[in-house]
C-alpha cells in the first residue's frame, strides 16, 4: 500500500472511532485504560525486549547517554505508564459537561456542552512512555489518537501498541481509537499534520526544531510549547527572605524543565542588599552567571566579588538555557522589567515578589503570558500542581489552550438549545 | 515604501498598540468606541460622498445588483454603524475578569484571567460597515485590529477609518489601535496572515472561496465560518404541530443566511401525516423542493400530488443552498438521521424534533454540530439570540471558538498564581 493510502486509512478509521468513542460512556472509557494497564503488565518482559533493540540500535548509530536514557523502558518507567493510566482512569470525565444553562428572551434555554475534539494526532521524539501518556489522555476526554513516536523508539512503541490494542479489544472498543504508525517514513508527518479532513488537532511533544517544523507546514491547528525563557522580577517592595527563596526555587529545583527561571529581574533600590546573597547561594549550586553592568559592578563591590560573573548579551535575555545558567539584570522600576519579560520572554511563567498591592495588581493584568505568578516560584506552573490530573503539554499559544494542558484542553463545547416548538420570529 | 515594509511597519505598531489596550480600562475603551460614534456622525456627508466613488467604479466594472446594495451606505446603515458602536460601549467588559480562584494542596491559589488575543486581522469583502462591526469589538476586548476592505469598498473604508482614528485621537488611544491597510496589493493579504510575530488571529469575513483561500495559506490561526449546511430531523416520536412549524420556520425565515434548514429528514413513520402538509406550505412561500424516491412517491400519492419535487442527488445532501430551495429525506430511524447530519452536515446547527427523552438525550450529545437544537428552529443560532450582544462571526472549527463568536472568543484566559513566598519542593 502506499504511505498516501496508508494515512488515508489511518485518517478514515480514526474518524469513525471518534464517532463512537464520543458516545463512549465514563465506565467504558474507564475500563479501557485498565485494560491497557492489565495489558502492559502482561506484556512487561515483551516490552523490555523490544526496547532492547531500539537501544542496541541507538548504541550502533551513536546516540548520546542522555537519549539512550530517555529511550529506556525499564521496570520503574513501565510502573510508571501502568499508574499513570489508572490515574486517568480516576480523572473526571469532562465529557457531557452542560454549562450555563439559562432561559433567553426567546424563551429557548441555552447552554453549552462539553465534546471532544474528534481527532487528535500526536508527534514525539525519543521517550515510549509518551505513547502511553497520549493515548490515555486522549481516549478519556473522547478523542481518536494518531500516534507517531520517533523512529528510534520503533520496536517500543510497536510492542506498546499491542497493549494498547490488546485493552480496546477487551473492552469492545475500536482498536482504531488509539493507531500508532507502523512506519518510520518522515513523510508519515507531513501527511498527517496536513490532513484536515481526518485529523482535528496536532499536539508535538518534543524538541524546538521539532515543534517549529511541525508549526510551519501544519494545514491543522496545533497546540504547541516553544520555549519556557522564565523571570522572577524582585520589585523595591519585596519581602526579600520569600524573594530569596523564590528565587532559588524558581532556578535550582530542576534545570531542565521549561518553568525553571532563565533571567532573574531586580530593581536597583535592593540589589545592595538581596544580590550578593543570592550570586553566592548560585554559585554554590554551581549555576553559571552572566548580568548587565550593573548586576556585575555591584558584585564586584559586594562580599560576593570573588564569584565570576559573565557579560549579558542581547542573546542572553532571549535564551532558555535548560541548563545551570542564569542572566541577571539591574532594573529603575517594575514598568521596566514588565517591558522586558513582554519582549525577551517566552510568554510562558514569570513572577513578581512585592508586597504593593497596585504593584503586584499592575504586573497581574500586564505581564503577557499563559501563567503569572505573585509572590510563588514559576516551579508551580504543571499540570499536577494545578490539578488537572495530568498534562499533555503546556501551550504557548493564546488559542484554544493557554498554560499547561489537561483533558479540557482536548475538548471543545458546542451549544445546546433547548425548546418546545420554538421557532424566531424577526 | 515597499509592500513588505508597509505591513511590517502596521504590523509592528499593532503589536505596540495592543500593549496599551490590554491594559487600557473600560471606560477608557467604552469612550472612545462613543467617540467614533460621534465622529461617524459628524463625517456623515464625507462618506456619503467617498461611498458614491466606490459605487461609481463599481458600476463601471459592472457590479451587480446585490453586490452594489451591499456595497452602498445609505443614511440607515450609517445610523446603523453608530448605533451598533454604542451597543458595543454598552455590554460587560469581558477582560481582566478572574475566575476558579482555588487554593491548590502547595497552598498557592490558582485562577484564570480573562485576557485579550493581541492583534486581530480582519479580511473582509464588499460591506463596509464590517469595518465599525470588527473594530468595535476588537477593541471592547482590548484587541488592537488590522482591518483589511475588499478593494470595491476603498475609498468608503478610508473615509470610515479617519472616523476611527479621530475617536481614538479623542480619547488619547493609539492610533494603531485599528488600522485600516491603505492599499489593494493583494500581496498585502498575502503578508497579513502569514506574520504570526504581529498578528495573532485572523477572522475571515465573506464568501466561502475568501475563506477557504485564507485559511489554506495562513500562518496564524483563524477563526473562520465555512458552511451552513442545516438540518431539522422531524422523529416518529415527534409533536407534529411544533414540528411543523419549526420545520417552516428554519426554511423560510430567511434564505441567505447561514442557520437555515437546506435539508429536512423526516422518520418514514409520520412522513404520511406531515410531509404533505409540510410540501404544500413550502410550495406556497415559493420554496424549490427535491427529495429521496420516498419522499416523491409518499408527495405523488398524496393530496399535494401537483407540487413538482425533483430527485435529490449526493450532492444536494452536502449542499448549503442559501435560497428557497430544500432537500428531503426520509429516514428509518434517529440513528439514521446523526449520520446523516454528521456525514453531510457542516457541523452548524442542526435540530431534532422529538417527545422522547432517550432520544433527544443521544441526539444532543452524538451530533457533532456547533449548536443542536431541540425542539426548537435552526434560526436561534445567532450572536444576538444567543445572548453575546453581537457576533464577529459564526465558528464552524472546534479549536479555540465554536458557534456565535462574540468578545469572549476574541480572548484568551492566563493562569494567575498567587502565594506568600511559596516554593515548590518535590
Amino acid at each position: 500500500m502506499s504511505l498516501e493510502s496508508y494515512m488515508n486509512q489511518i485518517g478514515q478509521q480514526a474518524r469513525a472511532a471518534s464517532r463512537l468513542l464520543a458516545k463512549a460512556s465514563t465506565e467504558h472509557k474507564n475500563n479501557a485504560l485498565l485494560a491497557m494497564a492489565d495489558a502492559l503488565e502482561k506484556a512487561r518482559p515483551r516490552l523490555i525486549e523490544e526496547n532492547a533493540k531500539d537501544i542496541q540500535n541507538g548504541k550502533k548509530k551513536g546516540l548520546d547517554a542522555a537519549l539512550l536514557d530517555r529511550l529506556l523502558l525499564s521496570d520503574a518507567r513501565i510502573d510508571g505508564m501502568i499508574e499513570g493510566l489508572k490515574q486517568v482512569a480516576g480523572l473526571p470525565d469532562p465529557i457531557g459537561e452542560i454549562t450555563d444553562m439559562l432561559y433567553r428572551p426567546s424563551g429557548i434555554q441555552l447552554g453549552k456542552m462539553r465534546v471532544p475534539l474528534g481527532v487528535i494526532g500526536i508527534i514525539y521524539e525519543s521517550r515510549p512512555n509518551v505513547t502511553i501518556d497520549a493515548a490515555s489522555l486522549c481516549l478519556k476526554s473522547g478523542n481518536a489518537t494518531i500516534l507517531r513516536g520517533g523512529s528510534e523508539a520503533f520496536y517500543s512503541n510497536q510492542a506498546i501498541a499491542e497493549a494498547v490494542t490488546a485493552g480496546l479489544n477487551a473492552v469492545g472498543l475500536p482498536e482504531s481509537a488509539v493507531q500508532v504508525l507502523n512506519t518510520t517514513d518522515r513523510d508519515a508527518v507531513g501527511r498527517l499534520i496536513a490532513m484536515p479532513e481526518y485529523v482535528d488537532v496536532i499536539v508535538p511533544r518534543g524538541g524546538k526544531g521539532l515543534i517549529e517544523r511541525i508549526s510551519k507546514d501544519a494545514r491543522v491547528p496545533v497546540i504547541k510549547h516553544l520555549d519556557g525563557n522564565c523571570h522572577v522580577y524582585i520589585d523595591d517592595e519585596a519581602d526579600l527572605d520569600k524573594a530569596f527563596k523564590i528565587a532559588l526555587n524558581a532556578k535550582t529545583r530542576r534545570y531542565g524543565v521549561c518553568n525553571a527561571m532563565e533571567s532573574l529581574l531586580i530593581h536597583q533600590a535592593v540589589a545592595q542588599q538581596i544580590l550578593p546573597k543570592l550570586v553566592s547561594a548560585f554559585h554554590e549550586k554551581g549555576v553559571e552567571l552572566v548580568g548587565c553592568d550593573a548586576t556585575r559592578s555591584i558584585v564586584a563591590g559586594s562580599a560576593a566579588s570573588d564569584i565570576a560573573i559573565g557579560v549579558a548579551t542581547q542573546e542572553d535575555w532571549f535564551t532558555e538555557y535548560l541548563a545551570p545558567k542564569l542572566s541577571i539584570k539591574m532594573l529603575s522600576d517594575m514598568e521596566e522589567a514588565i517591558e522586558h519579560i513582554n519582549h525577551y520572554g517566552s510568554h510562558h511563567s514569570d513572577a513578581i515578589i512585592s508586597q504593593n498591592y497596585s504593584k503586584t495588581r499592575a504586573f497581574m493584568t500586564q505581564v503577557d503570558s499563559s501563567s503569572v505568578m505573585v509572590n510563588a516560584s514559576t516551579a508551580f506552573a504543571d499540570g499536577f500542581e494545578y490539578g488537572l490530573g495530568a498534562e499533555i503539554g503546556i501551550s504557548t499559544d493564546k488559542i484554544h489552550a493557554r498554560g499547561p494542558v489537561g483533558l479540557i484542553g482536548l475538548t471543545s463545547q458546542k451549544y445546546i438549545v433547548l425548546g418546545d416548538g420554538h421557532t424566531r420570529d424577526n
